[in-house]
Parts: C-alpha cells; structure tokens; sequence
C-alpha cells in the first residue's frame, strides 16, 4: 500500500491491501478501495463509491509516453460509484453520480458520462464520447470516438459503434443517439448515423442510414419495417415507447413516466 | 501476501507473492496460486487446481454494497480446476471438477457448471445459468442470466444468448440448448429459444426461433436448411452428429461414442 | 516488489511498486514497468518500452500445468513497445519494434509478430499466428490459430478470424490475408479463406470464399460487389486502395506511398 501524502482521504474510507494513490487525489467519504487499486494523480472520487479491486483511475493518456511523466489530466467521479473490478478509467474524463460498471471495462479520455449510467462488463468506450443521463450499456458494446448518446438510451451486448466511413481515413463521424433510443444486441451503427428518440434497433442489424424517431429497424442492411407502437410483447401489449411501460431504475419508478414528466415540468 | 488464520491451506500449495486469502477459505492439497490472486470469504478450491494470477475467486454480489460487508455466498470448484490469469468468478456458484478457462473470463451469481467444462477468454456468463458437463464454450462467448445448457454442447467465438424479448423489460426468457448441439462462433441466439439435440447453428446466425433435433440452421433469421447428416466435410465424409466423429477431450476418447455410450448402459 | 538476481535491467529503467521479474529477464534501458507487472522468466524487452499495471510477460503455456514448473519459452519484444494495462503475452512469441496494444489483449504461443504492429483493446490472438509489418488490429478482434496475416493491413472492432470448418474437428484451416487489405467491423471469415492483396470486406460480412485482390465483398454470405477503385468518399473521391490516399503513421507518411515503394526499390 502506497498513500501519496498529498491525497485527501475522506471520513470512513477503507483502503484494502495493495492499493497504490498517488498525489491530488480526493477519496470522498464512505468510499472503498478495494485490493491493488491504483488511483493515479489528479483523480476526485465522490462520496460512498467502492473502486472494485485491481481497477486503474486517472489512467495515462498518450502524452505520457513522451517523457514517462505524467500530465495534467483530471479524473473526476461523482458519488455512490460501483467501479466493478479490473476497471480503466483515463484522465480527462468527468463523470456524474450513481455510475455503477461491470468488470474489466476501459473509458478513453476525453468522454463526458451523465448521472445514473451503467456499462457492463468489457465495455469499450474509446474516448472524447458524450453519454447523457440514465443511459445503459449492456456487456462488451464498442463505442467508437466521437459518438453521442442521449439520456435513457440502452444498448444492449455486442453493439458496435464505428465511426470511419472509408477506414482507414482521418474523416472521423461519430454516431448520434437520441433519448430512449434501444439498440438490441449484436447489432453495428455505421459513422455519422442518427438514430432517432424512442427508435428500436432490432437485434444483429447493420445501421448504414439514419433512423427516424419512433421507427424500427432489422436486418442488414436495417430497413424501417414498422413503428415501435405495432410492437407487441409475448402476451399481444404494446411495450414501446419503453419508457411508457417500464420504470424499474428509471426517476419514474412507481409513478409512470406521464406523471413523472408533468410534475418535472 | 496476506492468508487468514481461518483459512485452511492443504498439503503442497503453493502461494505466490501478493496473494489474498480471506476467512473460511478451503484450498485443496497441491494447487498454486498465482501472484496477486485475490480469494474472498468462503471459497473452497479442490486439489491440484491452479489459480491464475490476479484472479478474484468468491467475487462480491451486489448486496455488498449495501454496507460495504460481504454477505455468506459460498463458491465450490471441483478438483484440477485451470482457472488463466484476470478470472473473476463470483459467490454462490457451483463448479464441478477438471474445469479450465482462459484469461479475463467473468462468471456471476448463481452459476452451476457440471465436470470437464471450459470457458474461453473473456467469456461472460451473467449469472443464474446452468451448464451441463463436458460443455466448450470459446473465446468472448455471452451468455444472458437464466440459460440452460446441457451436455457436451459447443458454443464457439463471439456467441451471444440473449433473454429479454422486448427490451427492456421484467421478463427475462432464458435460452435451453440441449445436449451435444454446436453453435458456430457470432451467433446470436433470441430470447425463449430452444436448440435441440446435436442441432448445428452456421456461424454469423440470428436463432429466432426454435430449431429441432439434429437440423442445421444459418442465416438472419436462421432457417432450417438441412439435417445435420447432410453436412459433408471437405473430404466429402459425414461429420455430424459430430459425437460419432470427434473424440478429443471426450469420454469416448479411443473408443468411440458408440462403445462408450453401450459400456456406460 | 521482486527482482530476481539473474535480471538484466537496463538503465535507467523505472520499475514501480509490487513488480514480479523472474530469472533470465532483459529489460533494455529507458523502460518503464508499472504496478503490479508480471514478467515470467525468460522475457527479453527491448528498450524505451512501457509495460502497463498488471500486465503478464511470458504467461504459462500449457506444459506448465503437468508440474507447477515453467519451461523454456521465451517471449522476446522489441524496442519502444507500448504495452497498456492488463496485457498477457505468452513465451514462445517474437515480436518486432514500435509495438503498441491497448488494454487487456492476450496474445497466446507461438505468434511471430513484425514492426510498427498494433493490437486494439480486448484483442484475442490465439497462437500459432504471422502478422507482418505495419498491420493494425483495433478493438476486440479475435485471430484464431494459424491465421497468417500480411503486412499493412487493417482488421477493425470486433472482428473474428475461425479456423475449424466442422466444428469441433481436428482440421484446423488458418485464414491468409495478403498485404493491404481492410476488414471492417464485425466481420467473420471462414477458415481457410485467403483475402487478396487491397481487396475491402465491408462491416458485418461473412466471408465464405476466398476475395481476390483489390475486390469490395459485403453481406452473409459475403459477395463481391465491385472493384475497391469504384468506392467513393463522401465527396466523391476515390479512396482505395487506401495506400495511396492515407499515410498516418505510415513509412510514406508526408512523401505518398509512388514515393516511398519507388526510393524503397
């Protein structure tokens, strides 16, 4: 265990063997740090957080390479996150309250993550992203520099996000998601799509165009068969848009999105 | 290194540099443990087995975080067990003998596993499945909470079980495979679905519905397009049901699933 | 920390807290080893290398486990190699200068890889593979064995290579890919599949046959659909063979590629 003297270590926080903090870096309270964790400078963690053992913050950015030192590149982290283990988390980054990830994710620089997000385990995301609040992102999704996602977006395991129309090319285009969105498994985005608030992308899809709000789309190439609306569930209900019919997690659990919205207007 | 007074180390274990063996700990006569292995209350670890290095064995399940504690979830893994570096396998799990698995691999909650099985690298088993023995899964394989999967069943690279028919939604549907079924690698298998005995999936299909007994699918949707003893290797020889033509690894090694299957009647 | 006395460290060499380096290991002058790294015995890196946190050098082939002892095989890594963290390189691999890979990839025995090579975060090489000069593998690509692949070629997100064509068998057939071709996200090929020199397999396609040279093939089945000259950029220009239209981090890089193969002969 190795403890900068410089760090600022909260009321309450547990630091179990092994864990390495370097200088600058603010443990809020309650927190816990599990085994071999290593925290680099100029990391803030809020309050009530658990860092799940072997787990990197404030991972190096390139610019480390130059002189094996490392730059000025914050980390900040909001409260109650549930980092799972074997996490890597670069500089650069700000991230809100009430993230929670699975194990062995990495989060690139430069990526701007909301409140109430999850990512799950060997989730990919490769830096200078926007992921807004509530969003969700299932087991091993590939999120590819410069894509822009909304609040209360799932995604489900094995999406892949590109983001270079002719690769290898230097015509970065990220990809655009709007709120509600759902983009089921295994399913691709090519660069610069948008895909529409309240669109569901069927499982195994190949998205080469944009995706109008409200639409769903399978198959690749994905072609617009239907409206969420005509969606039926197992038992013949409509089940979209989802956030009409499903709350557990969501600010309207228990009250129904309607009046959740009413009230918050 | 740090090995709790409680902990029950059998006869000729190695224990490397940086290892954590926490209270209630059972580890069997002549099995190593790898540099930074973390092994968490409760965990018993059959003989002769190897322990890759910073493995975390016994991981938390969420109702840790609810005071930082962790709650009385056992995890038993059999004897021989070859468990590569980066494992994380979680409490309340049941592992029969001789498994191995690659490096990274993730396996929650309220997993059984029978004997002779193996899990790739950065496979993802999410808990509340059950796998039967003698089952291979490769490289990067996920597998949805709920899942049943018998005996002798290959599922290879990239394979992803699914469950939630509507997504998202409180009505998770596991997926059954049956015995000695192979599912070729990017396959993605629907919610609900169920795969019959010695049924062949052709890589890169999306399995929306059910297949029978010994049919060959492939596609997006897969479609049945064969039995499986129509399929000719590349000497124009029969090859499925593979159990009469492959005896690697299996019990049937040398003698044939034929005499095996009437020795053991 | 752990150094064995039979370890050659170079000068000026920066090894941090709770490193393991075993007998017989060369670290060449200017490295940098972070936390928790594991260099098996036998391990020669070149020099400026950086070593990521919790990365293994020369991990355990399988004859390791019929006696908890490691034998003879050594894993030699050249000059200035960026290794991020979580990386697991097996002996028995050779690997040229200018190395880089993100986190968590495995490279497993027997894969000779050239210079100026990289390998994305996730990356899954099997063993027993060729990877020439300047080839770029991006995020979660899993190569399985015996793949041969050129030099300058391009393999992106989520790519998967297979090798068995009767699964499970014991005929493994490795794919080649010949010098400058690309393979987009999620794509699949089939084992045995040779990839001609700048042909193009666009996203999620499943190569079945063999691509001749300079060919664009798209789709499950995947199918030739033109020449790699007819494919246009968003303004219209011409754009492959990439060769001759993008030089970043490339030996032509600011003379173009007519220069560069014409002052090479």
């Amino acid at each position: 265990m190795s403890i900068a003297k410089t760090a600022l270590i909260g009321e309450g926080v547990t630091i179990r063997e092994g864990v390495i903090i370097e200088d600058n870096v603010i443990i809020g309270d309650g927190s816990y740090i599990d085994y071999g964790v290593v925290i680099r400078e100029n990391v803030t963690l809020g309050k009530n957080s658990f860092v799940g053992a072997q787990s990197i913050l404030g991972e190096f950015l390139f610019d480390f390479h130059s002189d094996n030192t490392n730059k000025n590149h914050p980390l900040i982290i909001g409260d109650n996150a549930l980092l799972r283990s074997g996490t890597v988390i670069y500089g650069d980054c700000v991230i809100g309250d009430n993230f929670s990830c699975g194990h062995k994710v990495t989060i690139r620089e430069c990526t701007n993550i909301g409140n109430n997000v999850s990512v799950g385990t060997l989730g990919d995301i490769q830096g200078r992203c926007e992921l807004g609040n509530y969003t969700r992102l299932h087991s091993n999704v590939f999120i590819g520099e410069h894509s822009k996602i909304g609040n209360f977006v799932w995604i489900f395991p094995h999406v892949v996000f590109t983001n270079d129309p002719t690769p290898p090319s230097e015509t970065l285009k990220g990809i655009v998601v709007d709120d509600f969105a759902c983009i089921c498994a295994r399913s691709l985005v090519m660069p610069g799509v948008h895909i529409g608030k309240d669109a569901l992308i069927g499982a195994c899809a190949n998205v080469t165009r944009d995706i109008e709000a409200e639409m769903v789309a399978i198959g690749n190439p994905a072609r617009v068969v239907k409206n969420v609306r005509e969606v039926k569930d197992e038992n013949g209900q409509t089940h979209y848009p989802w956030r009409y019919y499903f709350d557990r997690g969501m600010p309207w659990q228990g009250i129904g999105y309607e009046n959740w919205i009413k009230k918050d207007m």
